[in-house]
């Protein structure tokens, strides 16, 4: 395991961080006059002394983290954070009990966007701000995560992003820190544009911001009971399409655009299937439901594209409640619930890529069936596919089918009907957001399933963030002996 | 492709066997006074001539079958025996569409067991006896395709069971002809043991004989729209569940018993982790449902056992409506249907060998994030699985739920709801018989269900019945070019 000084010192680093990020809602609650202020306060003052304390107790310069420590620090940050980001839902005026604290600030971090909370509409700034913080938070996290650690554990095939230049290299550490440097001001940038683009559209400039917030981090906490669709508002549903989009594409190639390279953006295999993708579903969707014959065209092209592109990205808004779109179309929703968009963006899922992998192989496969004596070798961005990438992504699919299976088993042991764990399982371990069903869809929440079924949910969301195997890896033996 | 004649040939001989076999129903409703009797003999003529035709037509001795003729074969003949077979079904007094009789068909050649008869209990003894028949043709049918045919194609990871002296030696298929042979001769003697015992259980000799066809051949078919619990005989049940279990072991084994090595059955890794899975089902479903509360402790476990097995080892009877132990208890019943038995035998299902494997690949994938520079090599039954033979099986784990996904799909489409599309979908790939639900439950009936739904299963039978790569390659455009 090595020195464990250092995980401490950056969970406590991390917890600083959370307990500054508290002073918003303070600020946002003490300026409209509302009491919450003080709860605010309170939970940054003791994430802050918490935080504080660990840091002054572990505290060296160049920390030095083993391999299983990574493993260690990274799920550990997405547990420490949500039990303190839980805090000033607890103690707030809505006296959420704790478990629907930490489901609802697990949701926020993991930028699932299932809601427990019953009363968006009338809820004080703080609170509300407070889950889009949380969101954006959580997104910047997973992609920092994505391009900087994932790659290196070798999680689920995501060594397939290893940067080119990085590979056996010492600099590999600088210079992903460097990356996700520039992908985080990106992220900032994208998040700015988008905010001022919704007030743009009438938006007051407190919406816009706490949307533009989990827009960009696919998270899909809205300010509304009836999420994006209460606001009745066209042209912010066509921003957030947008928004959606661009949150769900590899930000790596973000930068090359900015560096002089936008076509790397065009010809990359994961976008152009996102895309592709994208138009399937649209397509699907189109001729399963007679929504054309209902409302005028582009406003039926509005609303299935908005809820595709929310499940699909894992965002989770709602525009209108596509559970009535009849049963073939639910059925649609709700496999798009696993496809996810790109690696290394805040979207989850099974994600582009690995679908693109399993399909390769199972064609090689066939063509091998066909040429016993031929030797393929599957190909992914125009370059061969490792034969221990395309294990590693074969077994996350495997792994992501039996946690989906277990878990929706468990959630009908907490007496959950059939449709509601199915889909709940799915959009926990997917980071979804809203399930099927009359209890979670769409129109639905959270808050009517028990307290078992909260933290089970919680657990899926914590797993399919961090892409299984880094939370998996932790239950072994073998990670604690030798 | 090279000479198709062979293709036909195989397949003309084949209808002429499955003439041969109608005659047998034929005499049972002759003895039993029945007009059906007639059709029988018609449908033999029918089915008779059209085969000798084409074996006239195309004989020849030392029949050459290419590797792209041998998956053409394979399918082809899955095809015209269930289109000929349901002849009897369309023509006789119970007035059955062509979709019921050739879905009624297809489900018993591939061993599925579900049914569209209603009414069972007073049907003509050529009928019933016909079903089992066709579930114990398809029963022998595909253990002889898995031991000579499959391995040899390569199927799904099914090269792993290819005999070992056989590899790279000419001797290959005639050495595979020969245990497929002796194989056909111990189901013969399982079937008619298993006949004899439930005889004496006190069930009439035609009962006897029928459940014990369709129970070595883990099919399903009953002579009762109650299915086994209609006998209400706990003897009857206690040699059924015995002998489910021996029709879902590889038969090979037992020829390896017969020949005096009777203790291979036990080291076997399959045989192990069949067992181990049953007893974990059980356990399960004992914790999930209060059976031993209300009724006698030999009797719960009865109940429990048959049905756990009659569902994982895809025979599909039931003795009582486990649709009504609970939610929970329900929605294991619905993943077991994936499981199946062992490689090798007359169940279906993804199989456990597939799930060891993946098993084992994940536990690899794990060991190896912990130390990256170390290579493992996952193992079966002590050997080292090659990569081919892990990335057959996960590609097959793959095209399994991409399958699942869109016949389920595509029966919402149809009008089914959820839980009947999803149930539906996995019985048929995984030839087990019943779905969940109050349409097609262990209590319920496939006859209310839409033509197109029953074609879409009838798909599924076969997709799942033939490893799914052995149909799927003939749907790629490679197949048939150069």
């Amino acid at each position: 395991m090595g020195d464990p000084r250092g995980i401490f010192l950056i969970n406590g680093l991390f917890a600083v961080m959370l307990a500054a990020a508290m002073l918003i809602p303070a600020a946002v609650d003490l300026v409209a006059g509302n009491a919450d202020y003080q709860v605010f306060l309170a939970a940054a003052a003791a994430s802050g002394f918490l935080g504080g304390t660990v840091v002054a107790c572990t505290w060296r310069r160049g920390i030095r983290l083993t391999l299983r420590g990574a493993f260690v620090l990274t799920t550990s940050v997405w547990l420490v954070l949500p039990t303190l980001a839980a805090l000033p839902f607890a103690m707030a005026g809505l006296e959420m009990s704790y478990t629907d604290a930490f489901f609802e600030a697990m949701s926020g971090l993991t930028t699932t966007g299932s809601t427990v909370i019953i009363g968006l509409d009338n809820a004080p700034p703080g609170i509300l701000i407070w889950r889009s913080i949380l969101q954006w938070l959580g997104g910047v996290g997973i992609i920092v995560t994505a391009i900087a650690v994932l790659p290196l554990l070798q999680i689920g095939g995501m060594q397939l992003f290893r940067m080119e230049s990085s590979e056996s290299s010492d600099k590999a550490m600088p210079r992903a820190a460097q990356i996700a440097g520039a992908t985080a001001v990106i992220y900032l940038v994208l998040t700015l544009v988008c905010a001022v683009l919704l007030w743009g559209t009438g938006l007051g400039a407190f919406d816009a911001m706490a949307h533009a917030m989990t827009t960009v981090a696919t998270g899909g906490f809205s300010t509304r009971d009836a999420s994006v669709g209460g606001f009745a508002n066209p042209h912010m549903e066509w921003i957030i399409i947008v928004f959606m989009v661009l949150g769900s594409l590899p930000f790596v190639l973000y930068l090359q655009a900015v560096r002089g390279r936008p076509m790397a953006l065009w010809r990359d295999t994961q976008v152009r299937w996102f895309f592709l993708t994208v138009g399937g579903l649209l397509a699907l969707v189109a001729m399963l439901t007679d929504l054309f014959l209902q409302v005028e065209p582009v406003e039926g092209l509005r609303l299935m594209l908005f809820n595709v592109i929310s499940v699909m990205t894992g965002t989770g808004y709602a525009s209108a409640d596509y559970g009535e779109w009849g049963r073939a179309a639910t059925a649609v929703f709700f496999f798009t619930m696993f496809i996810g968009g790109c690696a290394g963006s805040t979207s989850c899922g099974i994600k582009i890529f690995r679908f693109r992998v399993m399909f390769e192989n199972a064609r090689v496969q066939i063509r091998e069936l066909i040429r016993p004596n031929s030797v393929l070798v599957p190909r992914f961005n125009g370059r061969p596919i490792e034969s221990h990438v395309t294990d590693a992504v074969m077994s996350y699919f495997f792994l992501f089918a039996m946690v989906f299976g277990m878990l929706a088993f468990l959630l009908t042991l907490t007496g959950l009907d059939m449709t509601t764990a199915l889909s709940g399982a799915a959009t926990a371990v997917a980071n979804v957001g809203p399930g099927l069903g009359d209890i979670i869809g769409p129109s639905g929440n959270f808050q009517p399933l028990p307290d078992t079924a909260k933290w089970l949910l919680s657990a899926g969301m914590l797993l399919g963030r961090l892409e299984l195997f880094t939370v998996l890896v932790l239950f072994t033996r073998r990670f604690w002996v030798a």
